[in-house]
């Protein structure tokens, strides 16, 4: 595997994990769609099978990891450090094309939600970290929401927690599943795997924060949503960012940790 | 594979897919229907299953592409145009039997939709391209939408856009699985991960214009809709007709160029 | 594969589909259930675990057809009639145990459902043959409901046609699948498909009629129903209990036709 | 398969299965939650896809039994007791630490909704022994349905007969499944399939008693619920308690005596 295909690779995988992730939120949220208001199964199915397709189709190119907890997990197991830099190159990469991707797709979705009278209200203010983060209030919150995640209760210890507790059973699943040798790629069933394991974290614990569990599913997106012209679409939230890229960094650490400690 | 072979595979795969595909939004769309208002979610695991069941049929007889898009994207791939024509025609001809299917199955549905004075409005105005789609303004629109794909929102070029990518994703998963060798089929496993590659498009890209990502399953359709005898119908749709054919072609050539460059 | 293997296998795993099938609809429709109005989509996936887990316990002891359709389309497609009486026997004595656990497992629930002030209505007019069948429009409908299948609109062509097209879609994914050498059992893949298609037939066409697809399926539990103590329980639809045996056989014929003609 | 790996195993297992399994219950009921009012078809599925995670994850480790019941009925069949009470140890400890999991992950959410005046009631009157089990009355009782079990409608024996015919369909499909040799993991494949047969149980059959067919999953997060500093938490409904420890292990015992009679 060489570190042109692990770039390659990365940057489809994530770029498509991203378009089909935030997809599936612009499709639920935002006015003018087929699928408003379908729910939030229908959200975290759609999250599951944006992991399914992007490990199917880059599985055997760089191992599929999308994510730099799961580099990062591996590393810490295999004590192997020499892609991660490329790992995370491309993941970031890849999750800002999936962002513009996104907003290709749903272009006039999102032109029709941030102009519509009925819907502008007040952008996020940055500076409420204590407090309901009311995404109802305001057309821009739902327009964040494609991109990046977001606390109902803001606090910062439990939203670490929960980011916390999300990834470690993400990586803990994905080690325990053995990359049979790190980097080969999972196969068709362990991508359907994973991607219910995904499922089955965005139900059980996403309700907190929105289930990050990925720093470049959140990051890569959110500088798309600070750069892209939208009207109207508000703050993006940088004071909250770091909480998304530490809490699942950690959680991979702890659950290479258990792994080292129970598994191996 | 024998030329016929293909020809009848492609024929009742496709028959079968839109049996069940289109069954499905009739299911939920329809007035007295068990399933009315089932959802979006309903309608896209629907689709997923009419994709697994068809090539499970279908896989050993033609390799189950039943969509001339996947078609296109291998025939790039490979160079290999000798059947192409046999597909295509299969295809088509699949699809219209299918559209006919879904008829005799949900016929009383049909005119009760139709003839219900709740329900019944003006038909669709044709020339109105630009402005919403808005099916619940009358019993047509959703008539229609159990044939064929139409937006919410019109516009030719994010229309198009929202189609090529959609339809490149899938032609990108078909493609990096490996039909091991061409046309020979998916094995059951196979199948079931194309079929949830395509819920996923659906709930993540279905937003704007429905997915059609598969010319053959909405010109098909439409050619019935059309002649079907089926009292307020409306029109049929013919200026945006062209989108679901063109978008969904170029998606795939974009996904065989993107396979020829990054995965062969 | 003894008869006694045979009989004993259809019987158990035609009482766990039951079981399930109609509990799913139980949890559905009847008050004081934690799953009422969990909709169509729970239905049809409840369905479609009973199938898979049905299948799952008894392939290897009867090839789990549970479903007199079935039997006939692989006994037509294989000119083997001998344990074809085994079958049947099996399938409507699992059918009926199947109901009788749902009524214990949903007691009080029946109770409370048919006994409520609020819900006690007219029992069913089998006469009005021609007309809607308004199941809320007493609580003895759902509640019949949960046993045998009905339809929405009452027209006996359409009814026949729906389950014969729903049948031929089953038992042709069954055929073509192969049970690779007959009564040899569908494995854990192969049992997860068919039930995955049978999730699928009842999404797509099971809006006008409920998709019976399985002559044992409604008239075991119609039996059931018929002789229950249940309060205020209504008829038991007999005038329309010959739909759902004739449709799913001829549906299977025409699916072994297909099969001998397509792909044997 | 040594002790101390059954005993990390069965801990770690189980510690998943009621983390994702509480947390989902959680993600629906509680204010604050992004997936609030996701509904039974969410439940079920997050409870099915913990059962996945958690096998997928110590089925090399411990065999990953993960429920008192599923050790018990394995102990019958096989006639081999000496791992059972590490097995029962493990699992109960799990349980506990998965509860203590859900409460860190959702502390601001319990918060929210045990303090907000609109929803404080009376807490549950552990003496209303028959009679409606209105769990909207108060905020406490949604409270406690994340932790534990409890029935819509109160009535010893129907409670214990829907507790007995789940778990009876739970164990026989794991048996007939084949651990192929006692101890040995599921393997991929077979913890998907005891995943979705636990959806197709909690579908089908949850809907009188909320389907423990546990008494692990049941008893252990009830006293964790018993000592967590939760303001106006109100009882644990201990009068309950016993009925999902005794039905389970009476629907294993039935379940393995059916195994060795028919399918051995």
């Amino acid at each position: 595997m060489s570190s042109s295909d692990i770039f390659i690779g990365e940057t489809i995988g994530t770029a498509v994990l991203i378009l089909l992730g935030g997809g599936v939120v612009a499709a639920v949220v935002l006015k003018r769609s087929k699928a408003q208001n379908a729910g939030w199964l229908a959200i975290t199915f759609g999250w599951g099978f944006a992991v399914m397709t992007a490990v199917y189709m880059t599985g055997a190119l760089s191992g599929a990891h999308l994510n730099p907890a799961v580099t990062l997990g591996i590393a810490i197991k295999d004590n192997d450090w020499g892609n991660v830099p490329v790992y995370f190159a491309g993941q970031l990469l890849g999750a800002m094309i999936g962002a513009v991707l996104v907003w290709l797709a749903y272009y006039g979705q999102f032109r029709a939600h941030l102009t519509d009278p009925e819907v502008i209200g007040e952008p996020i203010d940055e500076k409420a970290i204590e407090g309901p983060h009311d995404e109802s209030a305001s057309a821009a919150g739902p327009v964040l929401g494609v991109f990046s995640t977001g606390p109902e209760i803001r606090n910062v210890w439990q939203n670490l927690a929960t980011e916390i507790i999300g990834t470690l059973v993400l990586v803990l699943a994905v080690l325990t599943q053995g990359l049979n040798d790190s980097g080969k790629g999972l196969g068709p069933v362990g991508g359907l795997m994973v991607a219910l394991v995904v499922v089955g974290i965005g139900l059980s614990l996403g309700g907190p924060t929105g289930y990050a569990i990925n720093p470049a599913r959140d990051l890569g997106p959110r500088i798309v949503h600070a750069l892209l012209p939208l009207p109207n679409k508000g703050g993006s939230d940088w004071s909250y960012s770091w909480i998304p890229i530490a809490g699942p960094l950690v959680g991979a650490a702890l659950a290479a940790g258990i792994y080292n400690l129970a598994f191996a």
